[in-house]
């Protein structure tokens, strides 16, 4: 293992940190709360100092092959939680670290998960930063970073496939470096285009910046208590619409901004993925349709939910743990499901389950014609050993791990119901659970071991199981 | 497919069935139970007369494939299920054709989830035919027709494979017939010697013989209203000694009795198996300890819920619906993993969860060292790419099986722990869940539609998912 060029990662990763720290400085300033604003102005400058001494530490060799790439994203992103959470720290808005770490990680998997019962007392430069955390996270640091610096070479390439969710994770143009752009130029895109559509339905600036990063980043942290219940109806919509299109597989983006209209329409991710929501609409809708006045407010309540939660972000408009429990195990189901490869989404991706129904299908023709080819196409392409095998392993380690920990945070006693969409919650990147985790409730109540066990999920689950899994297999540590 | 040897296979079921339904027959007249000896004795002439037809019906060519031992076991079992309800219904003691049906399927499954609130209402006859079907579903229907009847010829493996739990079936000896009857051997042998230990602990010869059929069986279906909570503490650490043993792959049997005493003791799996006992009963015993007088009682107590969870038994001596949420979760948990392969025990079993859990570890381990053999060794045998593929789709499918159940029996309304623990305990051929559906509780709240459900889930976990499925595939039933 090539440590040094891990610690060299995380410097430049502490300087973007910086970077990010002073836009909630400046939000501080504005609204003249100079506490907070120093505090993040604190907190920018120890990152500086701390990634430029990092990225002095001399190096041997730049080598950087998959593993040193994997363990590089998984502390960096740890570095840039326990970073970011020194600003809750020292205003005191959040007491204590493991707490203020569970939002932090909470903000950058963009999971959406909060320890706190009454957000609107923090500052505005922390609901700022709290939600530009989901935006940073949404499309991954290293994205961002890679779009600026050719960090690592060509090994580049390692660092975008330990971040970037999908069982295959492609260059979509030859060189890293102008994947990232297109990549990120599509997520500001449509975050622009986004943030002028909320200022449209006459949401605050502040409201439709907070909202926006929360939305497109598939976060979930609401800016008031009742998440976004206050919303009027045109609001709850557009932030229904902004979330679907955000768990979309970005390779649709790439095709319509190089204007590949017939295949940006062609990929079958997507057309599941979509039937999908509108199917599970539909059924709640119909089976929630006598709690509400109207057929439209059931559906917008029921397509605003679907959206939220199998695009992983977690707002919501109603309190869905007083659903029916039809409709809430369609929700749990969708937990699981998530959004598509390549999106901001979390969860198990709908291109994942859908090489399992066909790796299925074809497991059972093979039973009744035993000579047929045991090939698995998508999208036309027929699909390689390599991936089938790391899409089963990582089925398995998936299901290991939601039982592993629903067994561990079960030490705090509370019922299998709250612990299981705990677990499901934060490692498919979602927010709220059922129960005592509900949409009403918040994640305080686990003792801080359990808060423990819940941030590894929630940063296993983001960064896909591998990077963060591979740290504790003894080999990964030896030298070359 | 070759439906006519179908019906011809279902013929010798039922012949089969009619010797089995004597059995209660004679215990009735024992007992001076002449109505429901009547009812047995009914119903098996009417097996024996349709079972002579369909055997009678000529067959155009004695062709079984994969497919039609598949579709052969599936829809024996489903015939021996119809067919042994019927006393249940000419009785009266069970009203209604699908509780009927849920309480049979159930004990040929070896399940035990019973729909029934007073099982000491029944006659003695029911009680030994309700226990007896555990004992002929455990080692299987056609493992028993096969040690007598070359049924199908050559192609009786293909019965065997579909009928045997396990991700790889092998004959242990060249002949199919060999194999069954070694097999036989050792399950009659094990319940001979079990009988004549329960005896000896003060049982009665009726208890012995009901609590052994279930209990090697691996079924648990209890005599008394309270299971085994009434049986002394030294009954209760001799069953649980034979739930644990029958929980074991038969092929350790095998090797015993042909001498390979070095072999017998080297299974990987049995290993895993032992380990995971021990180590759920120690960690349930100290977190249990506190609600009962004596350290003794709670290891007994914990070891045989351990025992009676992982073999899928589903006998309970406390109501474990009450221990705290850590041990309530490791016994879900314990639901899922099952008994080994090739044992009379339900559930996803050891060995595929090895298969699983080495398979993680080389994907791990490809990525620290690329170039590595890809190879996963089981037993010092490296692991066929076939196995790893029908063990990854198994998985799939389970999981798959597991959220679609529990999204339509949650049509009926109850609590998610219900309805989860309900499809793990009939999917896994457990009996017991949790909450409503908890040791002292019976199935009976569900509707009719839930209890389908759930009988399509004991059939399903019991013949290991695929020969139910594959009746489902629409190629399956076109001709050749």
């Amino acid at each position: 293992m090539n440590i040094a060029i891990i610690v060299y990662v995380i410097g430049w990763v502490l300087e973007f940190e910086a970077l990010f720290l002073s836009l909630p400085m400046f939000v501080g300033l504005y609204y003249k709360e100079y506490n907070s604003s120093l505090a993040y102005f604190i907190v920018a400058i120890l990152c500086l100092t701390i990634g430029f001494i990092l990225r002095r530490i001399p190096l041997k060799s730049d080598e950087l092959y998959l593993r040193e790439g994997f363990a590089a994203v998984a502390f960096s992103w740890l570095f840039l939680s326990v970073f970011g959470c020194f600003p809750f720290m020292i205003t005191g808005e959040i007491p204590g670290f493991i707490n203020a770490l569970f939002e932090t990680v909470s903000g950058f998997t963009t999971t959406g998960a909060s320890i706190l019962n009454d957000v609107e007392a923090l500052s505005h430069a922390s609901i700022f930063w709290r939600s530009f955390t989901h935006w940073v996270g949404g499309m991954g640091i290293f994205m961002l970073i890679l779009t600026i610096l050719p960090l690592a070479g060509a090994h580049g390439m390692n660092l975008m496939r330990a971040e970037s969710p999908g069982p295959s994770v492609g260059k979509v143009l030859p060189k890293i470096k102008d994947t990232a752009i297109m990549t990120y130029a599509a997520y500001i895109g449509i975050t622009v285009i986004g943030f002028i559509t909320f200022l449209f339905t006459r949401m605050s600036v502040f409201e439709a910046a907070t909202m926006i990063f929360g939305t497109v980043g598939t976060g979930g942290f609401g800016i008031y208590n009742d998440s976004v219940a206050s919303f009027t109806p045109l609001q709850i919509n557009v932030i229904t619409f902004f979330m679907i299109i955000s768990g979309i597989n970005y390779n649709m983006y790439f095709c319509l901004m190089t204007r590949q209209f017939k295949q940006a329409f062609s990929f079958e991710e997507i057309r599941w993925y979509i039937a999908i929501i509108v199917t599970s609409t539909c059924v709640i809708s119909y089976n929630i349709h006598h709690m509400y006045p109207t057929i439209s407010e059931s559906i917008r309540h029921a397509a605003f939910q679907v959206g939220s939660i199998i695009t992983t972000s977690g707002f919501s408009t109603a309190d869905f743990d007083k659903w029916p429990q039809f409709s809430k195990t369609i929700l749990v189901i969708l937990m699981f499901i998530g959004a598509c490869a390549g999106s901001t989404g979390g969860g198990f991706k709908v291109s994942r389950l859908l090489i399992l129904v066909k790796s299925i299908g074809k497991e059972l023709q093979l039973i009744i014609h035993p000579n047929l080819s045991k090939r698995i196409h998508i999208d036309h392409h027929s699909l390689s050993n390599e991936t089938l095998r790391s899409t089963n392993a990582y089925a398995a380690i998936y299901f290991i791990l939601v039982f592993a920990s629903v067994l561990l945070v079960g030490v705090d006693g509370f019922d299998f119901t709250t612990n299981f969409t705990a677990v499901a919650a934060t490692l498919n990147n979602i927010g709220p659970g059922l129960e005592l985790v509900g949409p009403t409730h918040s994640f305080d109540l686990y003792s801080n071991f359990a808060k423990c066990i819940l941030i590894f999920d929630m940063l296993a689950g983001r960064l896909e199981l591998f990077p963060v899994l591979i740290l504790f297999v003894p080999g990964c540590w030896r030298k070359y």
